[in-house]
């Protein structure tokens, strides 16, 4: 894998320059891009010529290759959502991240691979660790691109576990930042209360890096030794259990932490936080069937007119999202959001004795296939609370496909919970 | 003016049918529409289709002509944001409650003025009330289509005093609903914590129709006699008082609503309003930067080819905003954002002995000429809140000016908020 910071460290130095990286990240994606998909459009041309630009080295990302997943508006490139109903569409305007990333330095690569509208139907991306498993979704090329080598950094976003999910199959470094830090403005919304956008790279070092730049934020985690964080494993859950795998790997993780001198104490979450889990449910697919509302009448306009043996042009599981969603009631939507509010307290409470919580980013491994891109229900209920959340990459089972674990801290303390992954992710190296 | 409900009532009934009510439109717009100025894009040909379409009668909205102002995403009309860069622009897919309104059985008209970007600077609408005068902004078309009575319902939206402001100052029904209560997806967005959507109509109980079917909730007011509300009366604030005119309207609203039996009470901010009436530019300017950075960029490539003597395509107030932002720390964003949590939880105590707050819904009357939109100081604190707020009008100056009172309710509770307009509305009548 490329490392977003060495990258930028060897950019900034001249030993590396914006053309050589690019190169680099081709020569990486023409071996291997045919067999793992991750991208839905490459533009090598256009990063060759926005590499070409004067200044890169003094910018914060110093020129540094990304590809963005492909809900983020681009001006220059296609952006269609995983849709049969945007082909080759092309926005006016850029996302603001797209802009934020462009003025930072950063050089954009193309799009990548996302599931329809960040839902659950897969593209054609597989899994760079083991082409016949899953990478996740619904950041499905963004996780596979930095996974194969391909860039140093790319975007994802996080409605469920789009971010988390794919970074633990793919094992890479995911980070779900505190609901609203990064703007959304330009990235295709599916739930308003949910949509996180975030990074992949190859370390937590490198998320947080990128994380840093585009927040202009002290969120660099690289420079300093991280402080020995307190821990909270958590074993139960309010979902199914994790795969034997899974939690023999979040035991690794919990005792290589206390062996690395962090405080380790497990936890249990409060009864409200189950309600919140169902409640998750309730919002993503009553503001999907809002969000998507134009979708879904212009798919239910274009249907006659393609006969009767067409192709619905919405997904199955985007279509089963919006019409769920068109079934619930505003009581029942209202209830979910005060559920919400009432869970976000209580986690707040539970945090007073924990820098971070401790759990399995997904339910195991990777499923095997590419019918579906595996369960979220490890992530569902982070998102909902809108804290920051890391997927430690590290660990794998007997098979050698990865297992990631996720770092979870409080709202607004992104940099704390990047520290603690850090923290986890060098001690689970030191390891072995 | 065209009242919302009673066209709704007469569709239902039969007595007016959509295409009827389309050129009930047409025939006022024909009239003064030239001097006004309120649309950008007149569409009487789409309307007329739309009103053609069978079944408009059982839908809730009943074949209502709308119109909507220029910031909400339509894939049959142009969307130009009031902006020099988005000539002639056609978005891929509607906004989410533009595709609401159709298929509540609304009737697209056209689309209304808006200053640049829903910010300062102004289009090219004049006060129906006193053409001399400006219609307040940003949702200055929409307000003034209604006060001229070229539609019974037009949409709004508000991140400083962009629906309550107008909707004082041309004398007509304004309701800001509760924070994210309407879907905001594909909308232009300014400020991500800030712009609020809403509606424009003749009075409190057409605003209130519209909103009950939007969002699906029990808020019509029109059909069980409101009960008598306990209203916080506010004297003085912490920004420039209002005029005398003004002072002596609101004396006028509290002494109607006292006569009418509403406890009638003075009420004073406590001090964290203050603090958050600033905050409220802070977190305005800083997110108003980021979410329209692509446009910043695009700006500042197409310029220089414009030759020297060229037109800034971007107009003056929204360069200034935005360039006040990208000076805005994080630390000082993150500091507004406390200090309006802190706030939020204060009005949340405050209003334990109220329903509503009324407060002067601008500074005064219109001010006279187009160069400024008027002030939103007394709107601002409010939409940071994210509390629900609704202009009642039916007050004037000596010189028959409107000037609207503002009925500010609690976060969540904008049935009881439109149920107190109403009895305000109600008392201010019987009283001439």
């Amino acid at each position: 894998m490329l490392s977003a910071l060495d990258f930028a460290r060897r950019l900034e130095s001249g030993e590396l320059t914006p053309a050589l990286a690019v190169e680099l990240c081709a020569n990486a994606i023409a071996k291997t891009e045919a067999e793992v998909g991750a991208f839905v459009t490459l533009d090598l041309d256009g990063a060759r010529k926005a590499a070409a630009t004067e200044g890169l080295k003094g910018k914060p990302l110093r020129g540094l290759p990304v590809a963005l997943k492909d809900i983020f508006d681009t001006a220059d490139m296609p952006t269609e959502y995983g849709s049969r109903l945007y082909p080759g569409h092309r926005p006016k305007t850029d996302a603001a991240m797209v802009t934020q990333l462009k003025r930072a330095g950063g050089v954009l690569l193309g799009k990548t691979v996302t599931t329809e509208f960040a839902h659950t139907d897969p593209g054609k991306t597989k899994n760079p660790r083991n082409l016949a498993y899953t990478p996740g979704g619904s950041s499905s090329g963004s996780a596979a691109a930095v996974a194969a080598g391909f860039v140093p950094l790319a975007t994802g976003t996080q409605t469920g576990g789009s971010i988390i999910r794919p970074a633990s199959f793919c094992g890479v470094a995911g980070f779900k930042p505190s609901f609203g830090l990064l703007p959304t403005i330009g990235i295709k919304c599916v739930s308003w209360h949910l949509d996180t956008a975030g990074f992949f790279a190859a370390q937590v070092a490198d998320v947080a890096f990128a994380a840093a730049v585009l927040t202009e934020r002290d969120l660099r985690v690289d420079q300093r030794a991280p402080v020995s964080p307190r821990i909270g494993v958590l074993r139960q859950q309010p979902w199914p259990s994790a795969s034997t795998d899974m939690a023999a790997a979040l035991d690794m993780a919990a005792r290589a932490a206390s062996a690395a001198m962090a405080r380790v104490k497990d936890v249990l979450l409060p009864p409200v936080l189950s309600a919140a889990f169902r409640a998750h449910a309730t919002i993503h697919a009553y503001e999907a069937a809002r969000a998507l509302a134009p979708e879904y009448e212009r798919a239910g306009e274009v249907l006659p007119a393609l006969g009767k043996k067409a192709q619905d042009p919405l997904c199955k599981g985007t279509r089963e999202l919006i019409e769920t969603g068109m079934k619930i009631s505003a009581d029942a939507y209202d209830d979910a959001r005060r559920t919400a509010s009432q869970a976000r307290r209580a986690v707040s409470d539970l945090m007073s004795d924990f820098d971070v919580i401790l759990s399995p980013s997904a339910p195991g491994a990777p499923p095997k296939g590419y019918a579906t891109t595996g369960s979220s229900t490890f992530n569902r209920l982070w998102t909902l609370m809108g804290t920051p959340c890391v997927n430690v990459p590290g660990l794998a089972d007997p098979n050698g496909l990865p297992l990631g674990v996720q770092v979870i801290g409080r709202f607004g303390a992104d940099r704390a919970t990047l520290e603690a992954a850090l923290f986890l992710e060098s001690a689970l190296a030191r390891r072995g």
